[in-house]
């Protein structure tokens, strides 16, 4: 095993050394400037540097294989990406700096220890070490390509700029794998539409922060931009614009596509049997016409779980986006059912009557649900299903993960939820779409998921977190900075030890990595007062 | 007088007839579509308009002078701004319609009664008259050049593109004027650079409002970006980056020039004693030395008012501004100036000893202020101050006007500050830098500006208000999206009339709006779930 090769430093060291900017004492806060070059966000398991710098061959700059390596279209990939970044790094000064007597780093030398896999997985290997020392070449070693890319996006974030514009890059030996299997971010394209180059764009800034899933919260209430083959009526009639406000099954693949790149998972989420509204505009009989007295008022609620169409229209949608969504991965949703559209239609309740559930809404609920995940699993499933599905008592298989996402002692619901055995995600203390003026990164960043009674084994069913932004306030217009640097204070408590956890040290670096994301294209927004040497848009 | 042969209808009436989209009752709450098309941001004082609707011959669209029209400049250019944004809001579409049968609205012919002028005022007249009619061309009459200004922009907001994609007006007559005199902007170019090309975008955004005072808080504390020519030191050494991070002549020019050609003035704020520490990094003595007991503690506080040097410098420095800044005010800050430095220096409780106001700070800043004000009131300006330099007594003259900022019942400041004499601008409930989750918009917009005790005279002392978007938190990567179009509601506010009050009815308008901004090249962010036509980076 090559973990057992790996000297495993538990706390996390970091010796940079260079001189930081002195901000005087007078600015009535500190400002934020050119701090904690070369730092590393999420940081490393284990990450040792000294002062010592080598300049960066940054126009000659070679990725190259080892000799034993694995080759693999994904590694070649991320050659191309990060020679650009690199490149692009260096901004006008690339040329400047030609061959100096001092030892040069020329290239980054990887060795892929396993064969080349195609789609990255709950179950990935994403550990890695690297070595930058007085040799011309550094070296990036893993057991998988998930690694090689996590470390490749270290090795790039190692490089920075001196004063005297010059790419350097510290002697650095980094030892590093996640604490958690499972980060994400939730997008929701429902409520707001958000165009294909806005979504790729954060799945670039999710390979920053090496965020590994995107959960794609698809299609809601408000709006289903998802195109299907099977029910082209789905989009037809219940997107926001049938043409110019949908997701082809051409741009889910270059979704899937871009991120698989990336190492980055997309698990979609069809939410039933609430949050429905826009699926039952392309599929009449869908969902339970609600009634005032003894007439239909127009009105319609959550799907209707009494008639046999609804689950013959579920199993063929879900084969279909099984088809096209390569994650083993889906998730059903199942969250904020209300049940008075239920009790206000007639069949509904003569159904409930016959099945002797009269007035017991949950159970019809269950019902529901509890089809809905015997549908999915058929079809070769797994699945996420948010809290309100196991606090309602449904019966899930045993790899169900449940995602907590109600912020009232979500401590206390991902002890309940794993003493019954399942797997969990945290998403309740990070949910980016509530703002507030301020610096609201430290709230997150101080969450500490595994705070929650529960033995050992229930610690380990905890198997991430997820930052969601719900889609209400934002678009294409603002989505991306409101998402960044936000998201990154989420990412490195998911990634780094439990024990990276100071809001003070984390603060410059956190800078410094928002401004390495401002330069890289993405527009993260500010922490605090301060700069960065290459602003947006200036 | 033009005025007088206006129709008045002093209570706005809309009659937009044409459908809307109607929104199914099961949404969980009512999107925003494509509503209210050809409706006008901020609502003009009388807008009567018909269902009847004529289409634009976009492709050969003519702006005109009327044959008795002065000529001007800034309506040339004006003509070639709208020009494009008529064709532009056509898109790809402009080519399908040729002259039909229906009568075609092919121009706007413009009518200026007056002479041009240069720069606008705080007295400027904005007035103007609008009417579309059966007739092929639109007449736009206006006393001043800026009620051209302002009716070519009310003009290019009734166009609207049609479900056919043809882009029509409704017939339609406005007669229209401001409510208050001065509609500002407050950006904060220290706590963070704004980049000049967001600065010229976000002009253009307060041109789509009618907003007609940039205010440039183009210094404080953190950063020093004005670059000066008598004290060149104070951006080479007080700038965050004395070669990137820089207003110079050329670029303060542009802004103005900018600003000049949509209607908006730009006045700067140069803030002391307090707020000025990046001031004094490339002004040695300028500042007040911090004392531990009896030594410089290295830290540095307001400025030293107590030395003769410092006027000399304010005087050079204000006199060079006012041959920068065309407009007769400039912003002169006094806000929140602590007195802990002051009280620690031996020398300026010695200076204090001597003059007879031994403790006594509040009688310290009157004198900095009273000199500062007699200096800017010599070289000739006008000037604008933060409510504490009339809070602490100092004597202002008598065209000074006073800007309440204090969010603590501004309606007893405004009364307190009219009861003097003094004019007054009202930012208090518009600090856009404080965000919330939700719809705060509706908040700003529901802020009625004269509800304070006082007389009719003192109302009129009211002359306007600012919204304030302070720097701590943005910079280029999400300033844009932040003011927009939150600063909106404020616009409204400012411009309409009193009773122009009702927040449902204008959420409609103001998300029509917030697509009009979108499509002409604003990120500006959504209100609410819903959609834009044509969204940003779709």
């Amino acid at each position: 095993m090559l973990r057992q090769l790996f000297f495993v430093i538990s706390i996390a060291v970091v010796a940079l050394a260079n001189s930081q900017r002195k901000l005087s004492l007078d600015f009535p806060t500190p400002l934020l400037g050119n701090t904690s070059p070369g730092s590393v966000w999420p940081q490393p398991e284990s990450h040792v540097s000294t002062a010592e710098t080598f300049p960066v061959a940054v126009e000659s700059f070679m990725f190259t294989y080892a000799s034993k390596s694995n080759k693999c279209d994904l590694v070649y990939e991320a050659f191309k990406r990060y020679g650009a970044i690199i490149i692009n790094s260096a901004g006008d000064q690339k040329l400047r700096f030609r061959p100096l007597t001092t030892p040069m780093l020329t290239g980054l030398e990887v060795n892929l220890m396993a064969p080349c896999e195609d789609y990255p997985s709950l179950d990935m290997d994403e550990s890695y070490a690297l070595d930058i020392n007085s040799m011309a070449v550094a070296t990036l070693t893993a057991k998988s390509v998930w690694g090689i890319l996590r470390g490749m996006e270290s090795f790039s974030q190692l490089l920075w700029e001196s004063d005297s514009g010059q790419i350097v890059a510290n002697k650095t030996n980094i030892i590093d794998k996640p604490r958690y299997a499972h980060r994400g971010i939730l997008l929701d394209t429902s409520r707001h539409y958000q165009p294909v180059n806005v979504i790729l764009e954060n799945i670039d800034g999710m390979a920053y922060n090496k965020i590994n899933v995107f959960h794609w919260h698809i299609v809601d209430d408000q709006s289903f931009p998802y195109v299907s083959s099977v029910y082209p009526d789905l989009s037809a009639k219940g997107a926001y614009n049938p043409i110019t406000h949908i997701y082809t099954i051409e741009d889910v693949a270059e979704v899937i596509e871009y991120a698989r790149l990336r190492g980055i998972r997309v698990v979609p989420e069809f939410d039933t049997p609430g949050h429905s509204t826009s699926m039952g505009k392309g599929q009449p009989g869908l969902l339970t016409e609600c009634y005032t007295g003894s007439s239909p008022n127009g009105n319609y609620g959550p799907i209707n779980p009494t008639v046999n169409t609804t689950y013959t229209f579920i199993q063929n949608l879900f084969t279909e986006v099984k088809s096209s969504f390569k994650d083993a991965y889906i998730h059903l949703g199942g969250d904020e059912v209300s049940f008075s559209c239920w009790q206000s239609n007639p069949a509904i309740n003569n159904w409930m009557k016959s099945h002797n559930m009269t007035g017991d809404y949950k159970k019809l609920e269950q019902v529901y649900i509890q089809q809905v995940l015997d549908i999915s699993a058929a079809i070769g499933y797994s699945y996420i299903v948010w809290q309100e599905v196991v606090d309602n008592g449904v019966k899930v298989k045993a790899d169900t993960v449940v995602e907590v996402w109600i912020n009232n002692h979500p401590d206390n619901e991902l002890a309940k939820v794993t003493a019954l055995g399942y797997r969990a995600l945290l998403a309740a203390p990070w949910y980016l779409d509530y703002i507030s003026t301020g610096e609201d990164w430290k709230r997150y960043y101080s969450y500490e998921p595994s705070n929650f009674n529960g033995t050992a084994e229930q610690k380990k069913l905890l198997i991430g977190g997820e930052a969601c932004l719900w889609g209400e306030y934002v678009d294409g217009s603002n989505v991306t900075p409101r998402l960044w640097p936000r998201a990154s204070a989420v990412a490195e408590r998911l990634w780094s030890p439990e024990t990276v956890n100071d809001v003070d040290a984390a603060t410059p670096r956190l800078h410094q990595h928002r401004c390495r994301m401002v330069q890289r294209g993405i527009p993260a927004e500010p922490l605090h007062p301060g700069y960065c040497k290459h602003e947006w848009r200036n």
